[in-house]
């Protein structure tokens, strides 16, 4: 089984030194939730359909988000990102947004956090917009659905 | 049902006038968890009795976390927190990391999104850290357990 | 004439000390334009009647931008701003976009810093957001027409 | 005409792809200017022979200014930049503080935003230490006077 | 003897609850060197009457420093500091260019960690700029050298 | 003798231009030391046996101010660091917490002030931890240890 990158023998945690990896194109996937009262979601999509938009919002501070990734994960590298696209819609079905989220680097590292940390503050800024209305939203099934360009090959999920 | 208070008339997105609320002593307990595959969380549980350990890395992650909320959600007020605490536990049963943040300020706006940034953050952290081990994993249910001190009163959830 | 208050006797720049003044509620509005061809306005305004739209993304850069002013602005006082507001409207006939701000706090010192920032930064993402289309924009007449709260008195121009 | 690479075809804000361009090096040259009156530019120039002066510490802000632009400007990406230069004169003609900054990069993304994030920086903070002495100061004229190293070629303005 | 504050009884890291400390006017001093060779000093003494200036960029680097403390220390509290001044001299006897930083802020809690922080960050700025010329430089003595406004009462050093 | 690279011919501060160095690798490790009386040292040793751990956290925060030292030090270029180490270890004879960094980048400059930005913080959060228990602290000693990937060669110091 594999032991933890993060640490070193003596048990100090560490930026893993990814001195040696190969400079290859990187693209990481992540998808999330908020999942919320149909009311709540109703009101959403009505603004939608005005100017002020919750899901522009949130997918603005979702492309943020993914840049300020080493500043948040204390073990992630700072990375010169090529590319970050974060989509949000809304599911009626499952009473949720669902956010996406795709980073490109060439470089020395995977972008997975970047990824999931787009995802995690769109969701987080989808639930500040509408708090007010419900309080019983959850942010949820955030994961990774898809990863290229790295020693492990190609990670496929749903 | 309440509109959305993120929008002026004009649908503009602006960060919410408090200047006329109370100087109260707001709390916010937020949770979630990360899911994951049972030889994972036990790679996690054995480094907690070795010096490096997952969860304290990701504690730290947490509290500092809370801290950039403002630096992240586009129409968060900066606030002068007075008081974080994050803890992380394992639950077996679930195959979790469980994350509880409580935040506490005496002001003019509640905490509950650097409570929940800051288990949002400390889940990432975690991610970050054993993703090389598991790329199946899951952050989900992060949800508002408690909320007291504004005009709304006090909200209790599971 | 008024020495500069930035400086104390010895020539050192310095945060000036505001320990003793009064906690009052400081409001500053700024105002900014961006000067471009008719053909680049035409394409902003095409833009605000589809989804994906100029000013809205300005405008949330503006107030993430007041936020972030005392990390700019080296003697500026880190505040805890009770309200940000940014406008942005098309001026065909000056070819201009129009930005102006509202920062509102409670507090010991002003707040035009905050504003003009929020003017600034909302500037420079309309820039952005068009440069492949035009190189020759000029962002300008950002200026202060609105502060009050302080010592000394309400000021207001145009 | 050229539509707004900054918007997918479903009119959501990107961060664009420069993957596939070359890594070249970019130059791009900013200017702009604060106007006040004659007095304030007197004090300034004043200072300026004393040991606290108020142009450098607006030169060091616009420096450090050029690499917030990424924290800055919502779409612009993460860069390395090899070399900023920032210089600041003072035209008693016209009664402006004038500024001019230099940015470079072997990138694949051009520099203007950062050069003209400097001088916007430098801008703003001398306005910030002489705006107890004048209120009616404006920041104008910023603009982008030379930019080389992309597809689109050379491009020189005045 | 004091236990650790900044742990809970389950060994968990917090930021202290500062809830119910009382709002004093809180002052802290810090100090520091930076020690060097003789031809490094007199290399910056010279500087010091041109215009480019060694001692104003450490300076102002320090005064920007103290308001990074909340990033940088995990479990400092956000704090709206309202005065901040940083002092550099040269001592030719020992070699060293000596830093002075004091702190204000009416708040709950102290303010010697960015007094200390704008010292440490100051001594390094100085570090970088003679740095080309000396590799043998050390960082050191910085201490606290007054604190007040605390339940501890007032403490003094030298 | 050398001058000072940080400043142009007219005395401007500038960002070194690194554009036409070579692409090596750069390593460099840096020291520091936290001196305290001797029941201080004994409290931290105690807490390293519990799980909450003093050490644990500054060797975090050392390796996240490692990625901020761009932030912090006005002329320091943004670096995408490959690989940030951090060790801390009590030494009783001397009453000090000692620290050493390594970082490391594939680049066009030196990583010294990183090294030295991440012992500095390290040591500024061992300093905030106990510093209830003890106000005679000092940090010290902080210095380069080795240097090497540059054209002026390998440096070595202890």
């Amino acid at each position: 089984m594999s032991d933890l990158t993060h640490f070193d023998e003596a048990g100090n945690a560490r930026m893993v030194d990814v001195s040696d990896k190969l400079q290859t194109e990187r693209i990481a996937v992540a998808r999330g939730s908020v999942y919320m009262a149909p009311v709540t979601l109703a009101l959403i999509k009505e603004r939608g359909v005005k100017k002020g938009d919750v899901l522009s919002v949130a997918q603005l501070a979702g492309i943020m988000g993914a840049k300020r990734t080493p500043d948040l994960i204390p073990l992630c590298h700072p990375l010169a990102l090529t590319s970050v696209k974060v989509q949000l819609s809304l599911d009626a079905t499952r009473n949720a947004v669902d956010i996406e989220a795709t980073c490109k680097l060439k470089g020395q590292t995977g972008v997975e956090m970047e990824a999931l940390t787009a995802v995690s503050v769109a969701a987080l800024t989808v639930y500040d917009m509408v708090k007010a209305a419900d309080k019983t939203m959850r942010i949820g099934d955030i994961r990774l659905v898809h990863k290229s360009g790295g020693k492990s090959g190609t990670f496929e999920s749903a």
